[in-house]
């Protein structure tokens, strides 16, 4: 293909998140040779007449121009993304849950005129995650497998048989939508009893907190609660049981209908080891009777913050596995 | 590729069954041009020693030889079989719950030697469904389709990007082991409020016995309770209802996790109509609650019993869709 990537030419891969913009060059054997970020300019509430979506566009720009000149103007094989969504796609209009400036914002069409001639591929924030995680993470080597953020969100991305599920609207992916308990809390999205409605931070905080956890700081977060639960306070330990098990629920129904290899489960929350792992698997346990579920090997995700930019580049460094759009 | 089909050969089409056997000749459009079926020989406590394994071999094998030799011995592009899981996949040594003669029944291998040099594949019976929905019935057309089967189990298959999903083992698509009430009943797979647990025609008998239906009658079976619902009676209405709210509650959750454009529900279950697809469309819409899940199709099947059939011969008939496997 005529945009395909000789092995010389690095990838300008770049993360769009409601706290930071983050930006890399990576090698073709996946590799971050250079890297920066800034903190996303981001009001809670933007100016209606787009003077913010346009600043945060300067400021995405800026760092895109820092970052290749820093690295001495290589040439470069094409731009991959990472963005919150949702998002029309291919076309990557964007509107971010979490940046409530770019709404429709059309990121595709910006990077395509600020880089002529390049392949611009842009895809779901947890989509290139799950992407790092196959190409160079804890999925490599296997064909079946969904990649997972739990954080303050839940999201993730599906490959099966070796190649990206986009899905008929490229959502596919929504494990943090599967219903883990019919008649559980409400959703943002609208339903209920969603993974994320239960396993999220901040619904895993307001849980501890009705429970009488650290009543004394109204500031207290996902990150506190993670390491109550490391110290064994027990409303904490319980949170993430509470999450455990909601996560071991679901990955159940993932894997008995895709019949997967790995579940890679990364984000925020994983970091708390055996405390949301032991639960997690105890529950899968218990809702994965078929014999060929229980071969799926569920782990934590490998490439920490960096995935995303992996995955990212990997939209253009292996697009056969990863791209299939225009 | 040397196994394709020439456009005037016919595909020798298998659907093998705990009740009965049935097979066709099947012409390149999908269309079936011969067809028998027989009972299937099928003792609860099988002979020890394999006799009845055999018997039931002996048994397919006078089915398509007789088949074969009334269409005039036409020349074959290969011969497709759906059948009951579990199996080794694509080896196909099969073990079918509801046939005890066969465990690890090596069918393929028969088959083989039965049609030598003709490509011979076997895959899941509610996968060859799906499959037949997905060529020729309601998902035509379509890139992602989930087709199931609501019976006496509850089955299915799912292509994503115009393509059958396999898995890690083959036994992507099991929709009836998805989750929709991790406190429901115990599954016969070892888990616990699996779709199928709730919504199996057995269970909802069972359901509807212990609130007082048809106590007279203890051989009543789903086709009475489906035909009670339509006539209006209480507990046989709500029995569909609550097979209905399962159903849609696990169609959410997969339409989340892989962004569908069609779900086609067939198996005995489907034809009670509204009483079962009301309940259904209102559980799915309390549950899917992302913006993109909302444009699936959720309809009935529309090949009925020769579903199985047509998928079967798509195996041979359309590889590049169904058939990754050697």
């Amino acid at each position: 293909m005529s945009d395909a990537a000789p092995p010389e030419r690095f990838v300008l891969a770049v993360d769009v998140g409601g706290t930071k913009l983050a930006a890399a060059l990576v090698d073709p054997g996946g590799r971050i040779v250079h890297y920066d970020r800034v903190a996303t300019p981001n009001p809670a509430v933007p100016d209606a007449g787009g003077r913010d979506a346009e600043r945060l566009w300067r400021t995405v720009r800026a760092l895109l121009g820092k970052l290749v000149a820093d690295a001495g103007d290589p040439p470069l094989a094409g731009v991959g993304v990472g963005c919150g969504g949702p998002m029309t796609w291919p076309a990557a209009n964007v509107s971010p849950l979490n940046i409530p400036a770019w709404r429709a914002f059309p990121l595709r069409e910006r990077l395509r005129a600020l880089y002529p001639g390049l392949p611009v591929r842009i895809h779901n924030d947890a989509v290139c995650v799950a992407i790092g995680e196959h190409w160079r993470g804890a999925g490599r080597g296997r064909d079946n497998v969904l990649g997972m953020v739990v954080s303050t969100g839940v999201g993730g991305g599906l490959v099966l048989g070796g190649r990206l599920v986009n899905g008929a609207s490229g959502n596919a992916g929504h494990i943090g939508h599967v219903v883990v308990d019919p008649d559980g809390p409400p959703c943002a999205c609208g339903g209920r009893g969603c993974l994320e409605a239960v396993a999220r931070g901040p619904a895993l905080v307001a849980w501890a907190r009705e429970r009488g956890w650290r009543r004394e700081n109204p500031h207290a977060t996902g990150v506190d609660l993670a390491a109550d639960a490391r110290a064994a306070q027990p409303v904490a330990v319980a949170a993430m049981r509470r999450a455990g098990r909601a996560l071991g629920v679901a990955i159940a129904s993932a894997t008995h209908l895709c019949d997967l290899d790995v579940v890679a489960v990364g984000g925020g929350l994983s970091q708390t080891g055996p405390l949301l792992f032991d639960p997690l698997a105890e529950a899968f346990r218990a809702h994965a009777g078929l014999e060929f579920a229980r071969g799926v090997d569920i782990v934590a995700a490998e490439l920490g913050q960096t995935a995303g930019l992996v995955g990212a580049a990997a939209l253009v460094l292996a697009q056969d596995h990863y791209w299939s759009a225009g």
